[in-house]
């Protein structure tokens, strides 16, 4: 079968920058079957990066590599770094790009936090069980020169065409016990409500929320946010007007506006908090 | 062969669901051969998606499976169908996004219009005879469980890969008779002019009406729209300064602005009436 | 091995275009793998195409085909032109769009310039040696009717997958001496300086210019741009804030902004000049 590569950048498509990469791998790994995640990842925006890439690289089958470069530590001290997981191979830089894949696979955050640990910092966690990780040091598998600014097409893209062609992980770096995670807090209940925070915003400007839902039918309750009440869930995005609260394709509680954009009618952005109130099971 | 599976939607590209849909994709049928058409149909805009869905889709080979997704309706009672056409298989909600496709194939929206019916309005038809529809209600070949707000994911994604696998369409559904199309008016004799309507805007601003022309190089004609009189046609975009009638590459009278956006200049939008007067075969 | 067609235009994602000319290539040429450099480049853009093409097409296996498309004269006497060089074919209008193609293969439009000629002047020159270039004129190839305005599609689309197929250059049409490529001025020695133009804007609005560097270890420098000094080169875009001034990955010196856009900051823009200062080897 012709391995997979995933591609997931904040490069856009108007440089040329991502068809360099797709050319090098197509050298490296002739017949590699290219699949772009998205490009369109908010400049430097780590943390959009790490949503998308977990929501999409979840669907490939479990041998696909998965190229992540939202990089805006290039040049620095921040490791290159390949995580193997049993859901497929990551290679990215450690920067809490990885964070919802590693939250996948059982990484503990949290631990590490304290009450004082603001939204989204970046925390040094250990490896999950499940997981290998490798830091990117062999030089062999990479493209030589390195530019300084560029290391998505001359690291991480060789040492992905390299892993899909089949070079085994251990060739590529040395074993590490430590990576970068941001820190996402959990529902937490506060008085007589469960408090949530906005994760994620998709282009329709739905806002995405860290409290996962079970099923829709079964239940009833009222968010509260941005001094809005909405009583939920809905069953579709259609079923009323105006805004509403449902359980979004991720699996979590959602808060959209009929044909139009939550996020801008609300003012919410990602880190916006909420409270649901009611929480009734029928 | 590898078979070929063309992606429609307005999900855009920045949030990782059309990547899903490759994912789950890639998962049933290995080897696919997958083409985006677009994903930057603007959101919810169903007939835009039928005119770009139609523009590309007949370029491919006809064993190709489209699938295309612009789906307002979502979780509501509009039915996901199959529609098996001589010039390939399209996999989409009954919505109207297949307005063009059913048109080429004669289907007749026109028959229920009245001189009442709105541009656009959409209209219940009957499958036209060189065609097979089916609604996709066999659930063993969707992805469980069904999001209410992705059926693009759970249910168009799985069928039409299990369609390009080899699963016949009457495997994946029942037999329909009748489906939804949208009311295009043909163009019209008025007094001394022929009416036509703008049917779809380009990303260059030109204007797409629904006037086909013949060879170019054998007639002329003036166009009247928004107050403006344009003699045509023109045989290239660079051929006049300012605005341009042209034959555009779709086959139809196209109203264009040199270097410029014509919508913008003139204020047009799609549906807006114009008038071709002097039409002369040289 | 499956081959590969490249394909760089104007038309954007959001029409069908693309999407088209996709379509026909699987038609004539099964099998093919498409790999999509950019179709972001700005409207009628050309010279910003040329610098997007060169930047990608350089990273392929050299049997690539590369099919380019900016082409604002389309329906006009500009030549549709097949350039084999070594390290690909490339099948594109003949209007400056293999400029940076053609200085890499050593073409010398200099030598056609006067003090007078302006930035970015398309002149006529030679075919470089290493390359043999051929206008597309023998019709077999092409797609019928070709659209006066859709020369993507109706011509250079079907020579590009024909050659990918396996069709001799000389087949597809009749040598050529002569081709356009635009004037871009080498650095120059200025007083106590170098002067040197920005040629090119990417999507962080970082500025890159034609100054080639070496080793930015070993150097250090000031350029003096839209009246602000930047002491250079930087390492990496972490390395300081505001204004740097560093060696990007084309190998040329760029001016960026930490977190920011340079060009909006500066309000620079393609042929902004610029000098650089007090050039120590260290």
């Amino acid at each position: 079968m012709s391995p997979i590569i995933t591609l997931t950048t904040d490069f856009g498509l108007g440089d040329g920058y991502v068809a360099a990469m797709k050319g090098i791998i197509l050298q490296i790994c002739p017949g590699a079957t290219l699949v772009d995640i998205s490009h369109d990842i908010p400049p430097q925006d780590v943390l959009h990066g790490a949503f998308v890439l977990n929501t999409a690289t979840g669907y490939f089958p479990p041998g696909s590599v998965h190229l992540a470069v939202v990089d805006p530590g290039v040049g620095t001290s921040r490791h290159p770094i390949l995580l193997v997981t049993p859901h497929g191979s990551y290679v990215a830089p450690d920067n809490g790009l990885l964070t919802y894949i590693l939250l996948k696979n059982s990484a503990r955050p949290a631990e590490k936090a304290t009450p004082e640990t603001p939204f989204m910092e970046i925390l040094e966690i250990s490896v999950p069980e499940k997981c290998a990780a490798y830091v990117l040091n062999h030089s062999q598998f990479w493209r030589e020169p390195v530019s300084d600014t560029f290391h998505g097409r001359d690291i991480f893209t060789p040492v992905a065409a390299h892993l899909a062609a089949g070079v085994p992980p251990d060739a590529l770096g040395d074993r590490l016990d430590k990576l970068h995670c941001a820190f996402i807090p959990e529902p937490v209940q506060k008085g007589d409500g469960i408090l949530g925070h906005i994760i994620y915003i998709d282009r329709f400007g739905n806002l995405v929320s860290n409290i996962p839902l079970g099923d829709p039918t079964a239940m009833r309750f009222t968010v509260e946010i941005e001094g809005r009440q909405i009583a939920g869930p809905s069953r579709s995005y259609a079923s009323v007007s105006g805004l509403l609260a449902i359980k979004g394709s991720h699996g979590f509680l959602e808060i959209a506006y009929r044909n139009g954009n939550a996020a801008q009618h609300l003012g919410a952005s990602v880190g916006t908090p909420f409270t649901v109130r009611g929480l009734v099971w029928q």
